[in-house]
Order: structure tokens, then sequence, then C-alpha cells
């Protein structure tokens, strides 16, 4: 919500007019600046390099002049802290669903850039209880266009802008369990900054937070829902009392098929652009939500992954996961346009479901469970 | 190819900057207006009104002033040929699957619009041979927006613009057998015209014909991929020798999954923007096209549908089956404007197939049947 950039001049080779809200990739593969300018957001899309695979994991992702082991600057510590965050939460994931597949393990594929930064993709397929889980964490280190960076110093034409180098780091999952009755999750959390040479005069230095977690269950079990909507409050809570309500709205609001007048699933938290905010309380609130993942949604998969279901109960989850696909591949603008700009395809992919279904013209009918669920959908309701 | 409108003026909010090759969509619920100029196509996105069910096919979707059984223009003559031919056409290919069906029926729905034009979709869904077959025909009667018709006209911007009504008419389908050693076949023939009223000096009357029939197979035997690129090449070359040619390198080039650098598919044909030829020659070639349909598609229906095959088989269709929802989600112009501009829904996602599959980092070993037909959709080959 709050402005990345200072000034509105120059913006038309950015300016989308299909979208009114604006929201960062929740992934990273590729990046969208934005900011609100009345109706009109700024949105660059950046193309990036190709990825390496590597053999092992490195100690960080930073480059050496980002690496606060061995400076002080509180700018890259940020940076620093982020990644280690990311990476915690991504290992904790992990070790939670690992011990609820009791067996199976994620496969690991790091990879970097030459230019600096790399990730570590996690995926654990057709497990005991997980059709697919994708745990992601990325560092990136981008470049704006050069007109952004015109439009952000809001200097005369005449002055040669040059490209304005940025910072990104993410974790990002989708969990998507075989069980119809154990639902699907979602998380993302992520921390970009601008990241102009300093003897650059008035190059525009910034930094924002966004992410959330959202789930998107096939059958709603009342007991779930609160569950899940009280965790992600309480995180909110501890920071201030206007986020969770905010949040919630902002969550039904991106996740929404409008072709259908669905959202994909019950909800969560959504946010993106915090910047108006104590940057360590920021920091402090992504962490706490991403360490409430295991809390939110683990013990709902232990509740539902055993239960008996019928094939019909295996085909509504199977429509409601080609929704899924609906969303990701036609809305979600981390998908569509790291789609269009070179990120990596598997890891950006790696969202959708291992299978999905579409029947033509199918309407559950009023008052079956498929049907309340699909009421949810539509019609966004609080759950606590 | 050939030109729709006369003037490149004020093209500004219809310029898409995204594509370089413009194609009507093979989905009629919306329409895209485009032509070239230069690199810059025009665009036009037209949201339509709502549609209203019907319990019985009307004799004809067209107004009563275009229905020419009790007139002789020749213009609306072959609006009223033309919807003769897709509504036999969808006949014929309709009794052809029953026929291999040898049981199942396609179910129907008719639909109209309050402002004139309707369509009749027919579905068969899990079948004895089909997972899922559609086929659909519609009439459209619409309106360009008021800056293509002052750029069609040429007119100084002080002169009030009026909107531009046009036409449209199309039968599309898509047919996903069960038997991974058969086709998904794919076809759509249309026909627009602009319509501007008689009254009005200077207002564009123009017509062109666009569409294709193309095959996606998850296994190739060469013999299906021959016999069915003849029975392209024979309907083509009956009406002038460029067309096989050029008709399946556009094929190769429009059905190509950008982010995948695959094709979806091992082509056929496909053509737009065609009106600078005889306008009863490009009927009488439409009508053949969607004739040659059966032949060149059910034969190898019939040899494949009752292969044995194994769960490995059946995967690697399902991940094409996949791959097939990626293009048709994030490429397909149809399909996408269809879905932001207010199409009927499940007429345009009867295109999906009914499961589809995504495995994470999916390679096939190099020699193996599997990327065998992999290797064919990166590198399109010519067939005959």
């Amino acid at each position: 919500m709050a402005s990345l950039l200072s000034s509105p001049h120059s913006l038309a080779p950015f300016t989308s007019h299909h979208h009114h809200r604006l929201h960062h990739s929740p992934n990273l593969s590729t990046l969208h600046f934005s900011r609100p300018i009345k109706t009109k957001p700024l949105r660059c899309s950046v193309s990036i390099e190709k990825e390496v695979p590597e053999t092992e994991r490195p100690f960080t992702f930073l480059r050496d002049s980002d690496d606060t082991t061995h400076s002080s600057s509180s700018s890259s510590s940020v940076r620093a802290r982020f990644e280690t965050m990311i990476r915690a939460a991504q290992d904790s994931v992990c070790e939670a669903i690992e011990a609820v597949e009791n067996g199976p393990k994620f496969k690991e594929d790091v990879w970097s850039r030459p230019g600096g930064g790399g990730g570590i993709s996690r995926v654990l397929q057709d497990g005991n209880v997980f059709e697919k889980a994708g745990v992601n964490v990325s560092v990136v280190y981008g470049v704006m266009p050069p007109e952004a960076y015109r439009a952000a110093k809001g200097s005369a034409s005449d002055q040669k802008p040059g490209p304005v180098p940025f910072f990104a780091a993410g974790v990002s999952s989708v969990l998507h369990p075989k069980n119809p009755f154990a639902p699907t999750l979602h998380f993302n959390y992520r921390y970009f900054e601008t990241d102009a040479p300093k003897d650059v005069p008035g190059a525009p230095r910034s930094w924002w937070f966004g992410g959330g977690t959202d789930f998107t269950p096939a059958y709603i079990f009342e007991d779930d829902v609160k569950h899940f909507h009280t965790i992600q409050k309480q995180a909110c809570d501890k920071f201030d009392p206007s986020f969770y309500p905010r949040f919630k709205k902002w969550c039904d609001d991106y996740f929404y098929i409008k072709h259908r007048d669905e959202r994909r699933g019950l909800g969560g938290i959504f946010f993106d652009d915090l910047n108006d905010y104590d940057q360590e309380m920021l920091l402090a609130f992504s962490t706490e939500c991403a360490n409430s993942v295991v809390p939110a949604y683990i013990p709902i998969v232990e509740k539902r992954k055993d239960m008996e279901f019928t094939e019909q109960h295996k085909a509504w989850q199977q429509l409601r996961r080609g929704r899924y696909v609906e969303f990701n591949l036609v809305y979600d603008r981390g998908t569509t346009f790291g789609l269009k700009t070179g990120g990596r395809i598997e890891s950006i992919l790696v969202s959708l479901p291992l299978s999905a279904r579409w029947e033509y013209d199918h309407k559950p009918e009023e008052g079956t469970e498929e049907w309340k669920l699909l009421d949810a959908c539509i019609n966004p309701k609080e759950w606590i």
C-alpha cells in the first residue's frame, strides 16, 4: 500500500490498465514493481538470467558485499537476517512434512545465477500423505528498467538514467495432500529492496515486505477453518490489531477467480507493499507468520490424512484442484509473469497439483457438502 | 493476413505490444479484431451479453433481417450458408463420435443472447472411448468500440464516431480420448463480418475467415501423423498449393508453449484473417476443412482406442494433458480473453481435458517413445 517510488512521471511503459490492485509476485522468479498512482499502478517486468544447478547448498546466496557476517551495514543486515529466516522456515516446514510422511523425503535442487543470488527448491511427490509438496527459497539480484528509475528520481528527461538494481528474497510453498478432507496450503513471505549504487545522487532506496498464508480445503470442517484463521489472527495481533481484518480481506480479494466469481479457497492472510511500519517490526512480523505455518496447518493434516473417503470425494477434490490450476495459470501474477519472463519453470509450476480435473458444467446439489464449500468460496465468511 | 480495416490511425488503445502474430480467437465467446500494421496488431476485446438457456434448437440463430430464406442479400447469404455449414459439421462430427462410442451420447445445451445470436454446446463426457468430447457452434452479434470504428473510417477526430456492429459464427471442438495412444483433436472454423448500418457513410464492411485443425498425440505413430497431415494437405491443395505449407507453419507457430519452448502437439493447419481470396472460394475451403475432420481423425481413433497400455503410458498422456491446459489457460487468445470478458465459461473451458497431471521436473529419458514425442513438439517436423 505504501509507495515504493516517489514520482508519477514517465510511467507509461510500465502502466497496466487491467489491474486495480497491485501485488508483488508471490513467486520470486520474476519481479514486479508496482505502486499506486491514483488508479494506475506502475508495473515493470524484469527478465532474469538463466539459473545454473549447484551440487551443494551455499552458506548464503548473498553477494559477498551483502554478507554481514563480516560487516555492519544495517541495510544488508536485514537481507542477511531475512535469508536466514526463510531458510530456517524452509527447514522447519520440510521437517514437519517429513515427520507426517513417516518415510518419504524431499528431493532438493540447489541453483544459482551467475550475477548473484540463487535458490533451493524442495519437492516431495507422491508421498504417503502428500500428493505434491513444494517448499522453495530464492534470493534474486535484478535490475529495474531505466524508465522506472527516471520516474523514481523525478529527474528531467534530458538526464540519462541508469538502471536501478534491486534485491529480493522469499520463501514460497504449496502443499497438496492426497486425502480429499485434508486442505491444500500455500504460503509465501518475501522482502524487497531497491539497491541503487551509493554514488548515484537521488537514486531510490526503498524496501518492503509482502506475503501471506492461505488454505484451500475441498470440504469444510468448521473446527479446522477456525483453528487455521485463529493462528493467523494470533500472529497478526502480536503486531497490530488492524492486521488480521485487513490482511484477511486482502487475501479474499487476491485469490479471486474472476471468471468463476469464486475464491480458490477459504483464505487466510495476504499483504503486500508493506513499508509504512518499522522495518524491524515487519521483519519480526514476517518471521512470526512463517513460524505459524506449522502450528496452523500440521494439526489439521494429522486429523484428516487417514479419514476414509469415496471416489466422489476424490473427484470433488480434483475439481477444486482444477480451480487451483485456473487461478495460478490465469491470474496469479507470480506464475503468469514468471512463465513469460524466464523464471525457473519447474520452481514456478511446482505450485500446480499432481493432478486436476475439469467436468463440463458441474454443479453441486444445494445443501450438499460440496455446495457448502462452493458457497463459502463465492461468499467469503468471517470464521472467527 | 489481409487487412480488415482501412486506416492505421488512432489505434493506440487496441494495440498490443506483446504479440507479433495476430490471431482471431478460436473461441467465439469473445472476439478480437486484429489487423497487421507493420508489427503492431490492432486488437479490440468486446464484452458480450449474458447468455440465456433455450429448450429447443432454433432453425437459425441469425436475426430475422439476416435470414436469407426470405431475402436475397448476398452478404447475409454467406452468413446463412456459414451457419448451415457449421451446424452440419457439428452434426456429422457428433454422429461419428457417437458411432465410435457405441452407446454413450452427447449432452446438448442450447442458448441464445437477447440481442441476437446464440449457440449449441454438445459434450460427451466419460464415454467408452472419449474422456471428454466437446463440439460447439455459436453465432454472435456484437459491437466494436468506437475507436476502432474511427480508425477504420479514417475520419477526423472531431467527428463523433459510433460503434461498429459485427457478426461472427463458428464451430469449435476439442476431443480428448481415454486411450493414451489415441490423439486429442482440436478444430475450429469461423467467419466474421463487420456490419455497419447502411445509412452511415464510409462505415467499414469487411469479412474474413479463420480456423484450423490440429492434433495432439501423447505417442507418435508415424502412419497416423502422415495420414492426418495428408488429409489436411489434400483439403488445402484443392484450393491453393500455397495453403498447406503456409497454414502448417502457422499452426506450429500458434500452438506454441513459450515457457516450455514446446508446441502442444504435432500441428496440422491454422489460418486467420483470410479475405484476400474470393469469398465463395474461402467459404468452400472452410467447408472442405470442416468436412475433413472425420476422415482425418476417426480412422486413427478406431485404430488406437483399444490398444493395451500401462499406467506409465497413461501418466505420460496425463502430463501432456497438463501441457494442453497450460497452453489453453496461458496463451490461447480465445480462452484467456473469453474468461476475462464474460463469454459462456462452460463452453470456453470444455476444451480442458477431464484430467491432467503435473510432475516436478519430469524429463523423459533420451531415446524413449516419450522423448520422441517431446522432441517433435520442440522441433516441428515435415511429416509428408
